[in-house]
């Protein structure tokens, strides 16, 4: 009998926002496996780091921070043949996926190479698209809103015909892409519409208006929604 | 000293895909409400049933199942009356909301009415939109794909224009639009990229391809993720 892979969504951040399933089955594992930069802590295993028990075999994934170099497919391969080494002995691994698994998320790349051989249960958890919303107190789209996620690093163009074909936006993977999407809203006239968020849920969480932002750079891990559609969902 | 408002996520269907902290203030809560039809029991109070104590006073907001009778208005008016009452005396109110009270919830209405006066906290939950692409085993979307949520009311040509717009989709609302949606992504040489998803995450959870999908009608708890962006994510 071979081990299960579990992909835990383990929330936007604030601990308490996982779910009871997630809990329970992190606290009752054995091992262990998370995304990790190389310099610094990993955020999915910060998380929940209060729910991981001493004896855990933990397996970091390490995701060099230099995109350039960025030997993707070898560290997946390689991290997928540890994890496999313990789910055929019989132990159910569980890798920590920050806010859900399936959602832009990295877990994608060791599900499409473990899928197929063993048995693999993905666990949803909140978003940070819903703890951004949260945290603006703005619904992100209401009745029948059409609602577009848009990662930041698209061209210029794209970002401004995405946005104008659309009643509600979320922008995602702002980072150092800031000042490409800031000009994009100014220019189609949406900054009074729109809220940035960073850190969403987390004790250091930052959340403003955007015509009133004063920033100086963004964290990878925040966000713009956009409401166009004006305040028809007040009613 | 007023009570505070909370808006709950209490996820998809599953009682254990409810948060941590929703869990915390709902098994603490002494006044509930919750939308619920005119007949038939409420989905929201049913996912977290066994976490009501049996003294907590319960304000179902009746919504009539006539869409054509719909006095959204005045049913969310009188609900905001009765909660207020509550938060007046002190007392906190828990309103229970199925998903995500933000992720098109009538959470909204409630909100848009107390807001101003009283203190208000969103928790988010997990969407139906993370349960569909757990229970259909295949990410949302992936790297810099744009993602688009689309009501299934629409009109078909927006449908259609939606759908050819991006590169992958929720498609949600299902329900009595079913034949709609189906044709259109059958136009669009679609089918084989979506999968139809049916009250995830419960027991009684459905989930097929959508080509191999033989289907007299759909639930409003449905949804249909197409992704067209081909198998990019496998790597």
């Amino acid at each position: 009998m071979t081990g299960t892979l579990y992909g835990l969504g383990v929330g936007p951040g604030d601990p308490e926002l996982i779910t009871l399933k997630a809990h329970r089955i992190l606290t009752a594992s054995r091992v262990v496996a998370y995304p990790a930069p190389d310099s610094g802590p990993s955020f999915a295993r910060e998380i929940v780091a209060e729910y991981i028990g001493s004896k855990v075999e933990e397996i970091p994934i390490v995701i060099p921070m230099k995109p350039q170099r960025f030997p993707a497919q070898e560290i997946y391969d390689r991290a997928a043949v540890a994890i496999a080494a313990h789910l055929d002995k019989g132990a159910d691994v569980v890798v920590l996926c920050e806010g859900d698994p399936f959602f832009f998320g990295s877990f994608m790349y060791l599900y499409a190479r473990l899928n197929k051989t063993y048995r693999v249960e993905v666990v949803p958890g909140v978003s940070s698209l819903m703890a951004c919303a949260a945290a603006f107190g703005r619904p992100l789209a209401a009745r029948n809103d059409v609602l577009t996620v848009i990662p930041a690093p698209l061209e210029r163009d794209q970002l401004k015909r995405e946005l104008m074909a659309t009643d509600a936006a979320a922008i995602i993977k702002i980072g150092r892409h800031f000042d490409k999407v800031y000009s994009v809203l100014a220019e189609l006239d949406l900054l009074e519409r729109a809220g940035y968020v960073e850190r969403a849920s987390l004790p250091n969480q930052k959340v403003v208006r955007l015509a009133q932002a004063k920033l100086e750079g963004a964290p990878y891990f925040s966000m713009i929604l956009v409401y166009r559609g004006g305040e028809s969902w007040m009613n």
